[in-house]
Order: structure tokens, then C-alpha cells, then sequence
């Protein structure tokens, strides 16, 4: 009777009721978002409705709903981004944010065990954590209360099963690679991220697709690790200058914190950019704009990276990967290379 | 019996409870910051102690009780410090956050209507705003509901008997002026913040003391707006350094965003930070360190602003004003005058 692609007929209320343990008055509750419906309940209701088929994302969270947003940090502007992009899209759908950080109160970087006491003494309708994942020991407290969880931009390898969004990071760097290869550059080194970091080998893996597509190679000592830190890409990239007997014609920073550093290499060993070297960054940070010459950059979607993440959490059946893509932000620091 | 300073013994339980028509279990369970006692209930129990002259101050609060924070928006570095301080004072209470923003849903810049329906639905011990002040039918609602509240940093002048906590603007701004007088200026220009902003008055008003003390006037044109922002800044000090026969040799800018203009301006006039042109800014944000001369500038405590409002709103007596100390911080943007 129905299309194929048609949720089935909502089962009656009574069936509904009966399946999950409740209430028929609890049930018309819980499918009209009634603030008055715990979480648990709401994931019972749930439970029983995809048990027969029927999609859980038609269960909207209840107004005054909670969610917790744990971030890493709250010393980042890009947690800040985030962060305003989770802010904006709770306020629409009438959902609470109880927001706490981790911020070196762990060796490990992640939440702290007094965390679930505090989720468990109210009623979370899920977990956002940015830049941090939640210990085993927390993952099965979780799954075990029923709450769900997303990761934004995690820092390691999320554990299997766990739901993540993050941007498009190896297409990202290869937009950014492809742009310095359109310019004319053959001769293009990386200045890469963390070891370990997923966002980090992601980005080698884009420039070197994009090195491998145009057919150029990648010589020995063109790929330096910054850290993701303004120093330590200062360092790299001095050494790096110091040793090739050619300087490359361009750098791809695979941030603007480290694109920073690059410059300033490039300033001390005698160079301009971008008459002598260009440089692209990955970000659009504030300094992107604000750096001379300004910063070429990849910008990434903090905001909507936030806002993808609570539909996901609310959606009731948190994909496993969500990527949004980033857009490539032209200023002044990439040109054709000078021997064009 | 008692010293002066000693609060009185406290009063029976049972007293306690009589007179705020509650059971005697539930006195005890306030009085030790137990969680299963409603907000409202813990303040009936203070106030009873308050009349018998018992200090508020004695009742902690409750673990996992809630505390919403309102910030004018989640865009700016400062809002970002604030709540980092609110956060980590928070956390050591065992106080839980639930975060939002105005950022632009009111015409007025005050909390949306819709808030206060958000905060009846839970239980909150007190309400933080940053940067924003309650409309009069928020503050009437929330005195009803005797849930205290404290503006960090207010943006407008802020009604009478509500609680504030800010930086010391006056004295941080006759700090910076003395540094440029000590260091030989006696030519002084300011770009001062946006009109009706407290902050930016006070600021104008440390100046004026300052210059006042030393026995310097401030001449004609010396004075001119930038509106908190980088553009107007610029703006104001091209049209003041088109207007005078003689620079200044020394401009307080009353930002360090305005501190970014200010620079840019000296420089189309062909002059040089600091050579020509000492400047100092207000805030010490990002960009104060990495402007090229680094900006010399005042450092205001965001992070002790969060911690010190939470204090206070928590205390159970919400002072009328905590006003915390200003650091000057110096950099490279300020030295002796060239005529010297």
C-alpha cells in the first residue's frame, strides 16, 4: 500500500505504549515533544517505532530538551565558531546547552570521570564533544544510558562505531594543492600537522593526490611536520630552507597558525611572499586576514560544522561520518612562481 | 558570646524549617549542597537565615545545580575569555553551565523573550549575562522568581540594584595615559569607544584625570570617536591627523581592534609606530601580540571577570559592583617622543 521509499503507518498508540512500557498519554507526549517526557523515555518510544520500521528522526527532541557540549578547549577561536553554530541551531529547535571544557584537566585530553556524575543527575538528550572523545569506559556508560554522541573535528582516531563531523579535509588540501599547481608552482612543499591527528594525514593525503594527478613529484625534504603550532612550523621551515639547496616555490601550511611561522622562515632566509614563495594555508583564521600579505587559506565550516553535528545528535540515527566541505579563500600570499 | 565578626550561631533546624514551611530534612539537605533541593527551596532557606542574621554566603550551592549564562554572541575573543573563567569556576563547584547568545535575535541586543520560558522550565540558581543587560520585564520576572542575576562588562548603563562585575576602566585608562606622560609625552590624543558604552566613558574619563594631574591640557581635535571598531578608528584618526597642524606624538586607543585602525592611519600619514607616533590600545587580545610593533597595551582580566561573577551570583549576596584591576602590558608600540 505504501511506496517503497514511504515510512510506514505510525503504529497505534496503544501498541506503541504497551511495546515500550509506558503510558498511551506518555507516547502522544513523547511524538509531539513534550518537555514533560525524560530522554529515556523519548529513546524507549523510539526504540519501539524503529523496531517497526518507522524512521526515528520523526521523534523531534522536546523542547527544553538538554544536550551537553563538552569542547577541548575553550581557548580556540575555532571552538568559539563551533560552538556559536551549535548555540544557533539549539535555539531554534527550543534545546538547552550545558556546556563544560576539558581544558588539561585530564593527562589523557579527555573528558574527566566527574562528567557522567554530572550528565547523570539530569536528563541529557546527548553528547557533542569537540575535539575530544569520550574514554571506553565513558562510550559504554553512554551507550549503555542510551545517549547518543558526535564528535566534531576529533584529534584521534574515533573509535569504531562512534559518529563524527568533520570537513572535507583531504579534498580541502587538495583544492589548496590544485591552486598553487594552477598558478604554475611545481616545486611545492608541505608543512604538516600532528602525527596522529586524523585532520593532519588527511591534508598530506590531499597534496599528495593532487602532487601524484599533475604528475609532479614530491622530493625528500619538501614534506616537514609543524605540529600545528606557529613555532614549531617556524623551525621546520627554517631547517627546511636551510637544507634544500633550491628553495621551494611554495608552501602549502596545513594551518594558518603555522602559516604564521612559514612566513616568518621565509622573511628571515632573505625571501618575500609571494614574489619569491607563496604560501596557502588551511583555517581562515582571524590572522588569515590579518597577516601582510593577507593569507591565502582554506576556509573551513565552523559554524555549520556545529549545527551539522546537534541535527546529527538529534536525529535519532547519528550517521557514522558527516563531512561538509570547505571553500578556497584567494588574498594576497599566493602568485605565479617568479621564473614564469 | 559572639565576636562582632563571628556570624551567629545557627539556628535550629527545625526553626528553620518552620519559618520557611518546609520539612526539616529538607533544611538539612539545602544546608549541605545536596542536589535533590530545588533552587527556589535552597533560596526560602537563606532567606530565613538572612533575617536571623546569618550570612548568605554559608550556603553553597548545590551540586549539579545550573546556571544560565547569556552572552550578547559567541564572535568575539573576550566573550570567549569570560566564559572560559566562568567555566572553569563552574566546574570546581560542581556547577553546571547552560550557554546561550542574544547575537542579533533582538532588535534591543537584550535576551529574547523566549528565554525567560527556557529558564521556567528548569530550575536555575542564577542567571550571568555577558555584555547584556535583562529587559525590565526580565528583571521583574527573575526578582519574582528570586533567581539572582550579574552583568559582566555591561554594555549599557545598567539599572539600579543590579549587580555588575567589570575591569577598573578608569584606572586602567589613567595607567595608560601616565605610562606615555612618563615616558615625555604631553601631546596626547585618545580615540575613544562607543558613545554610551559605560566602559568607554570611563576610559575618556581615566584619561581626562590623567592628564588633568600632570598639568597637560588636551587641546582641541584631540578627542575623537572610533566606536570600538577597527574602520571608525581608522577613519577618526585620518580625519585628526588631517585636521591638525601638529600630530599628536602619542594616541591612547581606547581598543586594541580601534589600536589596529589608529596604526594603519599613522602610517598612510607617512609617520612610524612608535618612532613618530607612540600608541597604546586597551584589552590585550590576540592581535595586541602580533601587530608589527607589538602594541603596548592594558590587559583586562577576562577570565577572573567569569570567575568573579559566578562568585558573586553564587554568594547569596550579589555585591553591587566587583570591580577587578587592569595589568599594563608592555610591547613595542610606545617609547620616548622624537623631540626629545
Amino acid at each position: 500500500m505504501t511506496a517503497d521509499d514511504q515510512p510506514p503507518p505510525l503504529p497505534k498508540l496503544a501498541v506503541i505504549a504497551r511495546e515500550a512500557g509506558v503510558s498511551v498519554a506518555t507516547v502522544s507526549k513523547a511524538l509531539n515533544g513534550r518537555s514533560d517526557v525524560s530522554a529515556q523515555t523519548r529513546r524507549l518510544v523510539a526504540e519501539v517505532l524503529e523496531r517497526r520500521g518507522y524512521p526515528r528522526q520523526r521523534l523531534k527532541p522536546a523542547k527544553g530538551s538538554m544536550v551537553d557540549v563538552m569542547l577541548q578547549g575553550l581557548d580556540s577561536p575555532y571552538a568559539l565558531a563551533i560552538l556559536g553554530g551549535v548555540e544557533d541551531a539549539a535555539w531554534r529547535l527550543g534545546v538547552d546547552l550545558v556546556v563544560s571544557a576539558v581544558v588539561g584537566r585530564t593527562k589523557n585530553g579527555q573528558p574527566p570521570p566527574a562528567w557522567l556524575d554530572r550528565i547523570s543527575a539530569r536528563d541529557s538528550a546527548g553528547v557533542l564533544l569537540v575535539r575530544t572523545s569520550p574514554t571506553a569506559t565513558q562510550r559504554a556508560w553512554l551507550a549503555d544510558q542510551g545517549i547518543p554522541s558526535v564528535i566534531v573535528d576529533p584529534r584521534r582516531k574515533p573509535p569504531p562505531g562512534v559518529s563524527v563531523v568533520v570537513s572535507a579535509n583531504l579534498a580541502g588540501a587538495r583544492t589548496a594543492t590544485e591552486h598553487l599547481i594552477g598558478l604554475g608552482h611545481e616545486r611545492i612543499a608541505i608543512v604538516t600537522g600532528r602525527p596522529g591527528v586524523p585532520c593532519a594525514a588527511e591534508r598530506v593525503a590531499g597534496y599528495r593526490q593532487a602532487m601524484a594527478a599533475a604528475g609532479l613529484p614530491v622530493e625528500p625534504g619538501w614534506e616537514v611536520c609543524g605540529y600545528f603550532q606557529n613555532d614549531s612550523a617556524l623551525r621546520a621551515t627554517r631547517a627546511m630552507l636551510a637544507a634544500l639547496p633550491d628553495p621551494p616555490s611554495a608552501v602549502f601550511a596545513c594551518s594558518d597558525a603555522m602559516a604564521v611561522g612559514v612566513y616568518q622562515a621565509i622573511g628571515e632566509h632573505g625571501l618575500r611572499v609571494p614574489d619569491d614563495v607563496s604560501v596557502i594555508g588551511f583555517d581562515d583564521s582571524w590572522a588569515a586576514a590579518h597577516l601582510t600579505p593577507g593569507l591565502t587559506t582554506v576556509r573551513q565550516p565552523w559554524p555549520e560544522l556545529g549545527a551539522a553535528a546537534l541535527a546529527a545528535l538529534l536525529s535519532g540515527e547519528t550517521p557514522a561520518r558527516t563531512e561538509l566541505p570547505t571553500t578556497l579563500v584567494h588574498r594576497a600570499s599566493t602568485a605565479p612562481p617568479a621564473t614564469l
